[in-house]
């Protein structure tokens, strides 16, 4: 198994699958990560670049960075492999593997786990345990593919869902990305409020609803790029339900409003 | 000290006072409350609402019945005592405050600190630990008063803030009402997007974004009513920030963006 980028979820993943890989290979953009990856055992040894042999190869980084990988790897990797990718958008992705040589057995996929914190240092076996890992297969994904991530998949502890790219897309805008839209606007609107007071009041409910505003910064920039026309559309119906409840705290009917919170409050408790 | 509610606020004050205090009575519009928190050893006994005597009277309550019992409470207790409320909002209570009778002195309290529970069932000792307690002092409120209160907080764990009840409520409006407000529109956004899969892919992102939307109903429905004004108006500049990051997102000016994204990730982070 080689695994491109050995951040948070690269690193995790070489942990949680350490017991059942006969070998592990890696590699960073930061050759220092490697080294780390190394001293800690995490991998077996560097990838090697240029016509080295996997069976599977698993990238772990964000988004443009995959598809820059995807469009380097025929030449890098010689052979017959499964290429399975970590990004959290898929509809590029997925375009992208379409163009891969035949020898090349592509599958999208969205592990649905994270942490405030990035990089190495945060790698945790056990960050895929009980998490929903998306695949998004292509018509051209060799059903030994699928198996091996479905396997794959069943020993980290995660649950795997099919999911068509595009829907992936649209959900994870409304999950994902848009919160964290909301989680930059509420840290940007206090800044403007200019009292630092403020901060010194912000208690857990407000850590929490900006914990998103704290993601790493090159993840979320792909994100928003490569997934802009869903995240715009999302963030449509977002405005338009704060506008509603806008008009039911201005128009006073405590009785509409309360059935509202209601709802809502019901609905989150069963999440 | 009489404690007037026993859920979570008032009944982990009950826990948290209990080594300094010589009795504590409460009492609860909930009578099973009142029989479970004598149960739990939590006060000594129920407070008598006629002519009992408190030293220290605690208004533990959702904001609107705070409000009611400011107004009773000169009928149900007599002689001198302090008077000091736990509620979320500030203005409508220090102005009910200031209508007292010269033998009670009067002062305005909101610890910053919460749960995503609530109920007596929630009660924890070390729910003040490390927060911060805002305290709102009117020009009758006694020093003795103050001096107590500040004592209380202490003994506790919390730290104390000494704040004007306006200023208080355009904070709490930033950092806590409004979060609400968008944590709820994101719940509502993701029932209208229609798709049962989003439920199961929200993952920890999606919690924290939304935890407050779980929030007790009665208590933020009397924040939502007793705070308008300024929620109303912080609400308009998270519109407004929220707008700019889409101009930005829509824009495809990704070094923009990411110094955005940037300048709002340090600032959390910094919390």
């Amino acid at each position: 198994v080689g695994i491109i980028g050995l951040g948070l979820m690269g690193g995790s993943l070489a942990l949680a699958l350490r017991p059942y890989c006969r070998s592990i290979c890696g590699h960073d953009i930061d050759s220092r990560v490697i080294d780390q990856a190394l001293d800690r055992g995490l991998i077996d040894q560097p990838i090697e670049l240029s016509g080295d042999q996997v069976d599977v190869l698993i990238l772990a980084a964000p988004v443009i960075a995959i598809l820059d990988w995807l469009d380097r790897s025929p030449s890098m990797f010689g052979g017959e492999f499964h290429v399975i990718d970590l990004g959290s958008t898929k509809a590029q992705i997925v375009a992208a593997m379409r163009q891969l040589p035949e020898r090349i057995s592509p599958l999208g996929g969205h592990p649905m786990c994270g942490k405030e914190t990035s990089g190495l240092g945060a790698a945790d076996p056990d960050l895929y345990r009980r998490c929903l890992f998306v695949l998004a297969p292509l018509d051209r994904t060799q059903p030994a593919t699928l198996t091996l991530a479905q396997d794959m998949i069943a020993a980290i502890g995660a649950r795997s869902l099919l999911l068509d790219a595009d829907r992936h897309d649209r959900l994870a805008a409304a999950i994902s990305h848009v919160p964290y839209l909301t989680s930059l606007a509420l840290v940007d609107a206090t800044l403007r409020a200019n009292d630092d007071v403020a901060w010194a009041m912000a208690a857990s409910g407000f850590r929490d609803s900006t914990r998103l505003a704290a993601s790493d910064v090159t993840m979320m920039l792909d994100i928003l790029t490569s997934n802009r026309a869903a995240i715009l559309e999302s963030l449509v119906r977002v405005q338009s339900s704060l506008h509603d409840l806008i008009q039911l705290v201005d128009g006073n009917d405590v009785t509409a409003l309360r059935d509202k919170l209601i709802v809502l409050q019901e609905r989150r408790r069963n999440l």
